[in-house]
């Protein structure tokens, strides 16, 4: 497995801590009952144009910390917000639409920490989530060999998203303004084109999928799960190292969001590249016994199986070896 | 009384929120039993010297935070982490020097967030803390009109630090580097610049003074306590904001380090204005029953007494109001 920055720093630091903690998504504080506890940072020109709106940025924090806690199984609770601001930063819009979105989720936010940053902005949220009292908690340990690999839903979407933001779309309200080359695209593809932007901008944590996870009886079958965050290929192979398995899955099976594969082609992307190292799809990967599915509803999807060992990826009835491809925000090479 | 811009804002936010939470130190999570949460940013180039040791800028980082925790009357319990890091940065040296600080406060580094930041160093730490069960939390509210104002340490010599930092003092290891300017001073000046920089780099949460203020009864007693970072004035005003009093204050009775007020004079700065506004700190400022008073050796000096209104210095027997005067790190004018 070729190791990267940042899991390597990982593995590094696991080996001088105490308690195993770090590893998942969010962590169980076993002192403190059933509590999960997430950190993420949003960074202006790293995770999102430096011009996005306030209130986008609000939402896109919320949305990517709110998958930890799905990944978790976990019911969000309280937040806390350390925000370092690039001068002129309307905190007020900020606000307005982080307090707004908090709601939905039944989030109350709880303290924080304000400050200016003239080298642009950054916001760190610190989610805590807590449990129902006969529900599981997720993790990525707890695949099985012969159990069912699945995806809460597509990929690859989010990392179309990012190229045209690079090449000059931008969120104005709800309208996506597309740049100029987009103009020569079909009207369907157009809308795809708006949806990738907007699947990038403002991802949805799947917290119904997380909580239907975690409220499966833990006697009758264990469950990992995590979140995608740094792509199929990489996250992946997190979560069979955890749990020391190996995994097959089947590139027909990927689920593709629709007009995916032609909005690829007009953007001169490989769709199978996006969907296993884009990166910032937020939904889950999971893995359940065999007779076991989510309700439709949920959007889960079956893409592959664990096994003893490797990652393999079929295609056209080839079996290659899977790479730990995807985004790293440490290591300095490409992709 | 003055307002400034992070006051301000953060009177306009809680006006929004459902819970009034935010208002001091670490928040207490009522649905969580017996749980402080407290969340500080360091940033490069605004709370410390953009080519501090990675070491140093880590024990920093946990003490600015623990002082919050001790202005709870909390136990440290865990750390998350949010680290985006300049091109460059030392994880390692890093992660050895708060893991080792951390293990001394009974700190356990339970998760976080790794990422690049070509504009500069951010490190965001979430401290959680707890506390015993027959403690109680202490809190900004609760200061009464006739209780004594206490400082749990020296003041200013945080700011006389920051000063010899911007002049050029850097800390090498354990030792302390003095800019040219430096070379005029007696040797005990020295030391005192020495002392300061340390002071400034190095703070020393009093984790001890707010067990012990929390364990005192709570039939017996009201109290209500902070830790000063913004300066001793803005941050009083804020004490007595929340609890609803004024307060008195003797100038003579600030406490300062040996050699304080010298060191000042070649500074060419005022110490009192250091005292009052400089900030960073982090002693605890507190209220105590006028028949109650710390054990000597947690450092604590009356200062002054709580009134029903207004705030005011006494100063060579004269009465001056005490402006709201500190650091303030949203406001874009001057001290």
């Amino acid at each position: 497995m070729s190791a990267n920055g940042e899991d390597r720093l990982l593995r590094w630091l696991r080996g001088r801590l105490v308690t195993p903690l770090i590893g998942d998504d969010a962590a169980i504080l076993p002192s403190l009952g059933a509590v999960a506890v997430t950190v993420d940072s949003q960074i202006a020109g790293v995770h999102f144009p430096p011009d996005l709106a306030e209130a986008d940025l609000a939402r896109r924090l919320l949305a990517v910390n709110l998958s930890d806690l799905a990944a978790m199984g976990a019911i969000p609770a309280y937040a806390f917000l350390a925000l370092s601001a690039a001068p002129g930063f309307d905190h007020k819009k900020f606000f307005l639409s982080f307090l707004a979105a908090g709601r939905r989720y039944g989030l109350t936010l709880a303290g924080g920490d304000l400050a200016r940053h003239p080298g642009g902005t950054i916001a760190t949220l610190t989610l805590i989530g807590t449990k129902d009292e006969d529900a599981r908690w997720l993790q990525r340990r707890g695949a099985e060999p012969g159990h069912a690999l699945w995806l809460g839903g597509t990929v690859g979407e989010s990392a179309a998203g990012r190229l045209l933001i690079e090449r000059g779309a931008r969120l104005a309200g709800s309208r996506v303004d597309l740049p100029a080359f987009c103009q020569a695209f079909s009207s369907p593809l157009r809308a795809a084109a708006r949806r990738a932007v907007r699947r990038h901008l403002r991802p949805q944590p799947q917290l119904a999928l997380g909580r239907w996870l975690g409220a499966q009886p833990a006697t009758s079958a264990t469950i990992a799960a995590m979140d995608v965050s740094d792509g199929v290929a990489r996250d992946l192979h997190r979560l069979c190292h955890e749990s020391g398995v190996g995994a097959e899955i089947a590139a027909e099976a990927l689920p593709f969001t629709a007009s995916f594969t032609t909005l690829c082609a007009a953007l001169g992307a490989d769709p199978l590249e996006l969907a296993l190292a884009g990166g910032e799809d937020y939904v889950l990967i999971f893995t359940l016994p065999p007779e076991l599915a989510p309700p439709p509803e949920l959007g889960g999807r079956r893409i592959g199986a664990i096994t003893r060992r490797g990652l393999f990826i079929v295609r056209d009835g080839a079996r290659r070896e899977l790479s730990n491809a995807g985004w790293d925000h440490l290591s300095d090479g490409k992709k």
